[in-house]
């Protein structure tokens, strides 16, 4: 049974092979090195075949697949889901780190470090059940829009990523997502989104409990940080979800480096890469002075250490998904 | 392109389906429930028609997909690492509970409790990187024989259950484990002996550590324990590792019961399977006085909660795959 599903498959991927891949990425150097990769590592008589199981590519999320300037999109929805409470919790305007958030004063909301993350995630993602959390971030990323470029947010994906998340799959590849961001806050829309299931995204977690609510079996989510995907917890959250190294990783930030450090380490051949934010007209510059997605390790060492530098704005022709005319109402309807 | 995929798939899918499904299972009312709601949430045309993506199939380990009597395999690795690692270590003859397990004292062994199974663990499964772990694994399980049944561990998997995961698979469904036992553990051999590959394997975790060392990166497996995947525990897998409740559960003891109970709580049709370990002849036959896979919440109350009780004697023509003629020297030969 498996030889003819397998027959099936390779019949499907070299159907889809010959059309040109990754329309939105110049062509140059950094469009082949993916290329050559890709083929290298697929072509049954190259010695650096690698069986489509073993074909893992690991993406970040915030500055990788969309945009993470000037905040964090889990951040626009913290603040929003703040503002949406705030009516029933009039002691806030007392309360750090509310009262900051409410006032607009970041430099007070900085000031409440750790402490005052803490209680923005017990009062915004947990004291509910999972199914409460999924519809909730359901229903505000429906809806949510890009301040500068006012479009969903998950409008502003980068289509050169969509393709090659598209193009990886198509030649057998597995494509996870590797991010510090919370896993289920990314889990309601990185499938419509990024094609991408839930059980395929790796995240920062927080605690879970299991009980029987009047007679309904419930997940309740807990005001206690379980893991930190980010950093040297994303090499760990790797080993955690999928037990097996990638051979590629993309990210953008110093906290993708040990992420490419442990992908790009493994034998045969490996391909790391790190979108540099270089397009200051089209998207946003930034990487050493950057407080949101800082890249300053990496770029020192990309070079010493193999991994391939992508300018965003020499090596692709477009940064978005063509919009809408009309704004959909589910999410994931940009890039179809 | 994802249109074709589908089509294609779908083709493939119609000429397994026409090939009988589950031979090892007894023609009944289990085999029945088992294909009816197969065909119930495959069928398009059904108001219980279930997406591919959804399909989400989760299964045991011990006891349900191989032997678990009369100790888990795990426990069996347990023991002929701390024999084969003894010479190294002679203080063991005088410390508990290696003292205890060496001389074959099960008694001591069980008096040293939660503290001698951390520092049985520290012994065997910590302090070394996730490469060494996974060698040590696969070499053992390559040549460690069930004592009964006097065939490898690899060789006392369940032909039915075989079965099943690829008559699951072939309608689309995506299998995974969900196991009390250690996830690096099963890992090391479950995609040649059950085609299940590494991400879709759920278990109990121990900490790790990521560094550099001499250059080299490496995962560091710490003696502490993170995560048991047991009881309440699965749930919580269920929903770090998948994300998704699944519609399918299949477990053999009480500490499948809360896997169970969130699986068939969903909505839409769900199908809840306990494996009962009723035939002393060609396997055991135990339940609720076992200390090993005990089953008594989940017998009283399956009729109750809509769940099939599966029984080995009854409703399995065969228990375990053909044996090589010769032993094969990798694991996983046994099956095919």
């Amino acid at each position: 049974m498996r030889h003819l599903l397998t027959l099936v498959a390779l019949l499907a991927f070299s159907a889809l092979a010959s059309a040109e891949p990754l329309p939105s990425w110049t062509d140059g150097p950094t469009r082949t090195t993916i290329t050559a990769f890709v083929e290298d590592v697929t072509t049954a008589s190259s010695p650096s075949f690698v069986p489509p199981a073993e074909r893992i590519a690991v993406f970040d999320n915030d500055g990788t697949l969309w945009v993470e300037q000037p905040m964090y999109t889990q951040l626009a929805f913290i603040i929003d889901r703040v503002k949406a409470l705030a009516p029933e919790h009039p002691e806030w305007k007392q309360e750090q780190p509310f009262k900051a958030l409410l006032e607009g004063d970041l430099k007070a909301l900085q000031a409440s470090g750790m402490n005052g993350v803490t209680k923005l995630l017990a009062a915004t993602h947990a004291n509910m059940t999972t199914t409460e959390f999924e519809r909730i971030v359901s229903d505000w990323i429906a809806s949510a829009r890009h301040p500068r470029f006012d479009r969903l947010y998950t409008q502003v994906v980068y289509q050169p990523m969509l393709e090659l998340l598209d193009y990886l799959r198509a030649n057998g590849f597995k494509t996870f997502i590797v991010s510090g961001g919370g896993i289920d806050f990314m889990r309601a829309w990185t499938e419509p989104v990024y094609g991408i299931p839930p059980e395929q995204v790796v995240g920062s977690q927080i605690a879970m409990q299991y009980k029987v609510q009047d007679g309904m079996p419930v997940l309740m989510r807990q005001p206690e940080v379980a893991f930190i995907d980010d950093n040297a917890g994303k090499p760990v959250g790797i080993q955690r979800h999928i037990g097996r190294r990638p051979i590629l990783a993309f990210g953008n930030s110093d906290g993708d480096y040990q992420m490419l450090e442990w992908t790009t380490a493994g034998a045969g051949k490996r391909l790391g890469l790190i979108l540099h934010h270089d397009d200051g007209e089209r998207e946003y510059a930034y990487d050493r002075e950057s407080h949101v997605g800082r890249l300053s390790k990496g770029l020192d060492d990309a070079v010493s250490k193999g991994w391939t530098l992508v300018s965003m704005k020499r090596d692709w022709s477009r940064v978005f998904p063509v919009a809408p005319e009309v704004s959909p109402s589910t999410p994931g309807g940009g890039h179809e």
